[in-house]
């Protein structure tokens, strides 16, 4: 029986020290805000029903090519990673599902569901692997998976995949997401149309196995692990994805997975007007794929895309529910803290996303008047909205300051305890 | 009535001089093609029919908007750029066709005809400008075309666009391409999805005027004029535009409108395989929307390029016959000159990709044998087809070597006493 | 005799509205930063001590290669163009200097100084132009100004920069700014050597022509208008340039020069370090050197590079004393609200950057703990520093909202009656 | 007693099958120089004194984040790694010297240097490796090397990099390659001036160990695995670092490590000018430091870098002897094919850039003829130089056909039975 590491007790006296703090910022911001006509209690209660998965692997440390410094208290298996992803849930209340990677995860499903129970977690969007070899593994991904020009590869790769979608049928998951690191490394390696084709033919044979009342996820990016051409390169070819496959197929957008200066906040806008847009896997990105924090590097990027999703909800788009999923890799610094800072710069955007006034933002459109309409945006980008945070947190249960909370608690000691150091080395994974 | 600049006995004179260096390196390289069992004269005809088109704004020098750096007998008008047109098809025997771009090329459509005549000249794609305001328009493009807010404004682009289908028909020609430079400067100057929506609305009345026989191109750029988000921004865009208009409604890529490191050989060939490729803007680049001469500065992309076209046609693709067009700004060079030079590029990267042993290719690629599929690519790029290239132009009554049958002509400073000097100064065009 | 457009008691009457909740807001943000141990006034303060240069060029409508869509009320010379810029330090109390370009802002220096005393301004560095042609020049800089293969066109670029130093020096200027367009269109057509050899020549004769209290400002950039290379391409050419000429040689950083994805602030670092900062052209870029208003595509990026400023002013380098200029082009909006708009960002990030707690983030940093480093970073950042600006300004006699106040007076009205309509058309020019 | 794998005999049987179509083709290429005033023999003479360095690293399958694919007969240790060295060198007469990568290649040197003689190999620059954790290492590089924070890890970091000194002088080599991984993934986490001070200060130590006739080469590298900074993340840097250390210090240009869109051609003419190019690691890249083949995306970037080496050469600049190495990564070829052919094409550009004809370049930039300088380099790059190459080759006593000899050899199949299968796994490493 899995014990809660840290007490709603312990938080409660956490928050004692910053409340008075937080309720005068609070009142000062909720004033601030009326002025506007916007109620600061309105907006915290979107807030705080705003949600983001958390993905299982983003609670190990992660590496690069070159090498993987681990933390102390790395997490064994899913069980661990677990426990973890529910103190992040309990301190910061916006992520109460977990996205799991198979077969990095695989455990009986049941003794899944009992412990995601205990700690108060679901289970959000399943992960398939077929960009790296496992040990029993009778065909070989070097050469890709469900393009590869090999039939018994890519049915072994189908497989795999309708494998996750039974695993998350138990538990509860309503959704599959695919990304693939086929492509190739050299001009000439493969031909870019057989290569798509069969990549949709076996895409096909997932989509079919899909259950009614799931979502299939499709994930582009630009390059890693294949360096001259991928198969899924970007939201063209996603998009074409989609639509071959059907109503129930969807793209997803991670917000590193882009060519330098992409306007990333178009596509999103693009992939909701014609209806495909599948959600997010957030993280943030200077050069490449950098998995880095949310919103670390371009808060204001973030602070754009969330513009469009409220944008989308406002205009009442139907069918408009896209998922949210963080997707980081955690080099230097304790993940549980850096995802617990990541899901709250995402309700961050938001929050402010929510502060646009659209009233005004549409007739400084229609006006061209292009200073006021930015400047509009930028009201409500440079506000503030962490007192709006900290009470969405604190009213429903979490702590003011999670990452103080957090290191207060000891966890990180505690779990180092039970969990045996392991080795740095050459080579990481994420 | 037009006088032909340069006689075919000039051409014939010069001719001469190279013959003898040309039929042995054409006898040595038909003999090493010979061994892999190619036909260099089968080669040599396919070569010497296949044609780009030029643009008639490309006979002007260039400029930037810094500054424009005008040459000697810069062309006054259409008829100037026709005579100019006309040279480099004499030389190149590759550039048949004249690309117009109104309202800068707007003339009475019958004596453009027949100026062309003469010249042995016939007309391709028309083009519209609604990026830049004409003189006597009566609302401004400075928010944009055929997305603006403004119903009058839009319906104005749309005229024009009208008006450019009913001077092509006269002129006969056989498509229409639509670039405009909407977009925005600043986040939120305009809503992404209800710009679009105009911007479809607009085209879908276009799309309407289009004869039976004509195909609509539609181009997307990444950025320039507009420095924040441009309504046709991809080829993800581009894609939907042609899906959402029909079957007449086909993309066009401009080498250089793509955002860094994109694989721009790939797009061509999703762009093929969902039967929506239009044809090509040729020009190179290395930074930005350069407009370069073709094969400049990556010359392996550009045959990467071709190698997917001629891939195509080998596959036998249905309705597969993409429009070629040469769209550069000669900013430091003789343009007559740059465009004999492109156009020949553009020919030796057709010429290598024939040379492509793709029966060997796909051997390769089916064996997951990187190396040797790329090593043929690369045996055939690396084959010095000038000879081909010379021979195909000689056949066809061009010069062995344009270039230097111009310099010696005299044509530029004939032209120079003609046509009045331009002064330079801030600001350029193209 | 100039009349001052917008009068004392005008801007005291608009302030008047919005003083109540500035004062509010103003009170709220002392509070919480007493919290944290800062003195608001003391910042205030510090604030309306920052100043930032204004250029002549920047209050005209910008344009690009494809075109320019001039607004109401163009200014015709320098004289209208120092009123705008008077308007802007009325508002702002953020600019009291102009930087001047010449040949564009050639008239008289007694005449110019006299119309700046009136409006409160005074001349910051000197700009020279030697990347268009004017038009009564011997030499075309049509390929290349001082680093041109001809003696007697370098000569009379070396001239031209002499000459604008001898005007700053009737003006009171203290700087001369250096860019030039000098670069290549095609590999091979410059040999980079010689043609840095002959620069670096030419630029020690203006060097030698320096006052003995001035400081020559060289400025890096990527491409435009020159499209293969340029010769002063990036801040390692740029440093080499400094340091060849010697002590009164600085770099210039301006914020859209550089190759996508480079880390800024961190040239910014090392041009610190090796004291060789000469200060800034300040704009915002997302694709290439965009010109966009400063802050407005990635403000977090403007405050990192205040944040190695301010670490710099923190930690006592000596002889550091950058300076700051805005160098943008507007294309759609009212040139003086983008400029007005533009010095708040900057002082904006200014204002942030003091908010860090620099002892704090020392400590972080010598403990690794990147979380909480970067976290002090962003709470500095996520301060709503609005109230500051706003109080800075009317303390100082400016506007405590400069854009609403400058619609309200009606300016861009009354000189649109005084200086006679511009037409549109091809080619911008920046 | 290492046997060598290759005999002599089947190298000159599997000659005797090409030679007659190269004697033919060299004949005629010779035939088509001479026609130009150059002779082919002196042309093969040079390119058959080029060398270029192999890394001891390279020779193992390499891999990604996501996952590493071995391939059969992977090297255990250094003694195969040479084994596999000796084969290229063998084939290709173009790699005589192998770089050894510490701690990776440790091994008793006596011993290294034995089985190196017997394969006709000598040792190229040493390489440190301070980029990851070593089994039994004292203090983690997990937040830097050279500039943590830490005086005992910069010290242990110190003298790793002294001991490969140590043992590179009982080697036989003459440099040491320094590049480290030291950086930061979030703006803040480090401060930009005193790390660069740390990293300065750490090099003096390093560079005063260096015996007198070595060379100090510094790397610089935009990113990965640091995601945000990189401590030496660019030339100007790496500029900085070589001036401060002194004269035995250079820099060394690896292909893959700059910023999008970057011309590193200029950036190598800028090395040589300053005296400071060290020399290069050679390989391609499309994205970021994918580590692909050379020559294999932008063969024309490699020849223009080749032009450069090769005018500096024809300037006879003094004391100009750069190193030329490999560094690859080897994803989905056989590590021996790629470096082999990967080796050619290092030639190759050489060959070609030597075919430039450089007084007619000269004359032609002297002239601002841009379109025929440009075309002086585009003669000499598309003469295919294979039969030169070949001949070189052949002439030496190497294959002239190296990866169809060495598939004929068996050289893979007999490894792989002597050496132990390798599982595939998660995480690669390069």
């Amino acid at each position: 029986m899995p014990e809660i590491k840290i007490t709603a007790d312990f938080i409660a006296e956490e928050n004692a020290k910053g409340l008075a703090a937080l309720k005068s910022d609070y009142s000062a911001l909720g004033e601030k805000l009326a002025r506007s006509g916007m109620d600061i209690d309105a907006i915290t209660d979107k807030v705080a029903q705003f949600f983001v998965a958390v993905p299982s692997w983003g609670v190990g440390t992660g590496g690069t090519r070159f090498a993987r410094f681990p933390g102390q208290g790395e997490p064994r298996h899913i069980f661990d990673k677990l426990d973890d992803c529910g103190v992040i849930q309990q301190l910061t209340r916006a992520t109460p599902t977990v996205s799991l990677h198979i077969p990095w995860d695989k455990a009986d499903p049941n003794e899944l569901k009992a412990k995601a129970e205990v700690l108060g977690l679901g289970f959000d969007a399943m992960n398939s692997n077929t960009f790296s070899d496992g040990a029993d593994q009778a065909h070989s991904y070097k050469y890709g998976s469900l393009s590869h020009v090999d039939t018994a590869t890519r049915r072994q790769a189908i497989d795999h995949n309708i494998e996750c979608i039974e695993i998350g049928r138990v538990l509860g998951s309503k959704a599959l997401t695919v990304w693939i690191g086929d492509g190739s490394n050299f001009p000439g390696q493969v031909n870019f149309t057989k290569s798509f084709e069969r990549y949709l033919d076996a895409m096909r044979d997932i989509y079919k196995a899909l259950p009614e009342d799931w979502r299939l996820f499709t994930e582009h990016k630009m390059y890693e692990p294949a360096f001259y051409s991928t198969v899924v390169q970007d939201w063209g070819t996603n998009y074409l994805i989609a639509q071959t496959l059907g109503d129930k197929a969807y793209c997803l957008v991670d917000l590193g997975h882009h060519a330098p200066n992409t306007n990333i906040e178009m596509i999103v806008a693009r992939l909701i007007q014609f209806g495909k847009l599948g959600g997010f896997h957030f993280n943030d990105s200077k050069y490449g794929d950098d998995d880095l924090d949310a919103g670390s590097v371009e808060p204001y990027r973030l602070f754009l895309v969330f513009n469009e999703l409220v944008d989308a909800e406002h205009r009442g788009v139907e069918g408009f529910h896209p998922a949210h999923m963080i997707d980081q890799s955690h080099n230097v610094t304790d993940p549980i803290e850096s995802l617990m800072a990541s899901a709250n710069e995402i309700r961050r955007a938001y929050a402010q996303a929510l502060l646009v006034d659209r009233t005004a933002l549409s007739a400084f459109q229609d006006g061209n008047d292009a200073l006021m309409a930015t400047e509009t945006l930028k009201r409500a980008y440079r506000t503030d909205v962490e007192p709006i945070l900290a009470e969405a947190r604190r009213r429903t249960g979490g702590a003011i300051d999670p990452v103080a909370t957090y290191r207060a608690s000891g966890y990180r000691l505690k779990v180092a305890n039970e969990r045996p150091a392991v080795k740095g080395g050459s080579g990481g994974i994420v």
